[in-house]
């Protein structure tokens, strides 16, 4: 799998692979739109001292898009306004999710597990 | 301090701080000079799918002798051989060293946190 020897080069997990399985989840969980989660994601993630950049965020729903297929667009129009839409994510292919959600999951029990050596191999 | 903020740019820890972590202990406890190490971090990490490049464990090197200077070279004459000798590593600062192993356990602490989170966030 071309998406997965990208994502896990072999160190810890790829940040990219870490917040597309936020969106998805998120997605799942019918919340969230495009970017907007982007707000949100950076404010859960700052007590830990981490806050994703846009482009990144960006490029992971691109990838979700267009890679893996695994989201699809949907345009909606705004009620009033004429001639205004936003664009929304929706999952298209439910499996695929799981899928990758479960690739996803390995890895980042691989990465507890190598912080957690280097924890105990040096302290 | 320059270097945290190369070192933790808020995703998780780098593999160059990881990798000068456990460089650092391993001259700590009297073994290991140099490349040398690599074969030995290679095979240990493999079972969990991280195989350090040369390229990194060199540079780790060489940054704890110059920038952070905590390691310092030594030339070793090989017995018997005329005009052949070995570089090997040794601390240079005691206290520098345990002074980045600090930071090093706090960000590795903070990494795996995250990775928690994304689990049980997600799962």
């Amino acid at each position: 799998m071309e998406k997965k020897s990208r994502e896990s080069t072999g160190f810890l997990i790829k940040q990219r692979a870490f917040l597309k399985l936020y969106i998805i989840t998120n997605i799942e969980n019918g919340r969230w739109y495009g970017l907007q989660l982007l707000d949100e994601l950076r404010k859960e993630f700052k007590p830990f001292g981490f806050e994703p950049q846009h482009s990144e965020v960006y490029r992971a729903f691109h990838e979700l898009e267009d890679e893996e297929e695994i989201l699809t667009k949907v345009r909606i129009k705004v009620e009033g306004a004429k001639r205004k839409e936003v664009v929304v994510y929706k999952i298209k292919d439910s499996e695929k999710a799981k899928a990758y959600k479960k690739l996803v999951k390995l890895d980042l029990e691989r990465s507890e597990q190598l912080l957690r050596k280097a924890i105990s191999d040096n302290f």
